[in-house]
């Protein structure tokens, strides 16, 4: 876990429930010789219907747990929902440097977009807090966003390479189509803003116009979280071995542990491992 | 509100959400002289996912609410998760007679069903706890669930009659057909055992074999209720006229009023009028 001069950084990733295990899967990847703590906070999901307050205090609750008993160093926040509405809250509750998901998507939306103008797809909760398009704005892009809210129960229920599915994506872009030629938006970027839905990327590769560039909110994320790691201690880092993979990773639930176990592997692209429930009170 | 001699009847209709207004707007019709108290525990829904001593601790304080504050006389408990898993906590909870959505769906499934047969749709969380399996079988049924987890965010998304639903309906009922089939049941009845279901009772009605009878347990709950009412105050209660539409009800939510009343007119079948914001705690 360590060697005599240089200890493996610590990274702590939190998502309300599971789905944010896609950015885990790309940070395991981009720092093979980190060590992660993830934890769903299922027994409170989902955040989205949820008051801002609420939502804060169960983000602050959850990343104090990461970092006060888990010795995180940094933490990932893989939630879109926590991320537009609690970043502030969160950081304010712990001594460590703190990452969400929705500035670097909005950053790889800056990197690709030639019009300046972007499509933002992603939950309700997300699109009503307009935090991508108050992050786009800030890099000179224009954002469209549009909720999709049958697409995070089409995940869960296993349909990613469904023709239903590729029905309700066909549906739903053409309406943000209609909506973009209607208010004169000439996108060229789409932003999938929802942990859920890297696993829908191929399907949404196929059906955007010729020329569009589908943007990985999480695998943006995770290229953010590197370059915060290896800004702070590179050399080090660079220097370091993989670790073996059953010392890489620990998860940890506040419920439904075996929902976490079966689902999860589907969005980390391998095992979870054994979950650990944790009780973060009411 | 009253006559000089009787008083309306005082019912409390509970669930985790707005899908028991379904339950509610077959009451309505049924007994048009009642009040009704409703409320939807928005703020800490789904049940679904959460552990038995944490939906009995919900429902009991939803319960007491309208019991306690409403002055409800009868609860109607229009919840599949909070029938099945903590029916007795909410009838240990409140000193008033209380009815679940499960057992009125079996008892109607009897009286329909020939062969003895009975299909079984529900949430996941329904399904996981068998408790409609359990029910048929203390009549003498043979049930066989499935939880069909996409149909509640398709009815939310409001796609009732749409293309993409009746497919997902066909996919699950071919399945469901296939699983009957090689376990040797010969079903004749099919239970919609959600309370978000009704609102596809037609699509249903369409894609299951000649001769199946699709029964509503929200409207076999309303008729159950409508007995247990009428067989303590029967004469009372048919003399009495009915309520003007203002007096007779009056819901409550614990978060996401505003998501309330657009998506509750849907299953209520009229607007749901304004609905009050009550704080049960945790």
């Amino acid at each position: 876990m360590s060697t005599p001069f240089v200890q493996s950084p610590s990274i702590g990733v939190f998502d309300s429930g599971f789905g944010g295990l896609t950015v885990l899967r790309a940070l395991l990847n981009l720092l093979p010789q980190a060590q992660f703590s993830f934890l769903g906070d299922t027994a409170r999901l989902p955040y989205g219907s949820k008051s801002r307050r609420t939502i804060a205090r169960y983000a602050a609750e959850s990343a104090r747990f990461l970092v006060e008993e888990q010795g995180a160093e940094y933490l990932v926040i893989a939630c879109n929902t926590a991320s537009a509405l609690a970043l502030d809250a969160i950081q304010e509750a712990v001594p460590v440097p703190v990452l969400g998901v929705i500035e670097p998507g909005a950053s790889a939306a800056r990197a690709t977009s030639r019009t300046g103008d972007v499509l933002v797809i992603a939950t309700d909760a997300t699109v009503q807090s307009h935090a991508y398009s108050a992050a786009c704005q800030a890099l000179g892009l224009r954002a469209l966003e549009k909720a999709c809210p049958l697409l995070v129960p089409l995940v869960e229920e296993g349909w990613v390479d469904h023709p239903v599915t590729a029905q309700v994506i066909e549906i739903y872009l053409n309406e943000l189509r209609a909506e973009a030629a209607q208010k004169g938006f000439d996108p060229d970027t789409l932003v999938l803003g929802c942990t859920h839905y890297p696993l829908l990327r191929r399907a949404f590769e196929k059906a955007v116009r010729p020329g569009t560039v589908v943007i990985d909110s999480a695998e943006a994320a995770a290229e953010a979280a590197v370059q915060l790691v290896s800004g702070r201690r590179s050399a080090f880092v660079d220097a370091l071995p993989p670790l073996p993979r059953s010392a890489q990773l620990q998860c940890f639930a506040t419920d439904s542990v075996e929902k976490f176990e079966r689902l999860g592997s589907r969005f980390l692209g391998r095992p979870v491992g054994p979950v650990r429930l944790v009780d973060l009170g009411g």
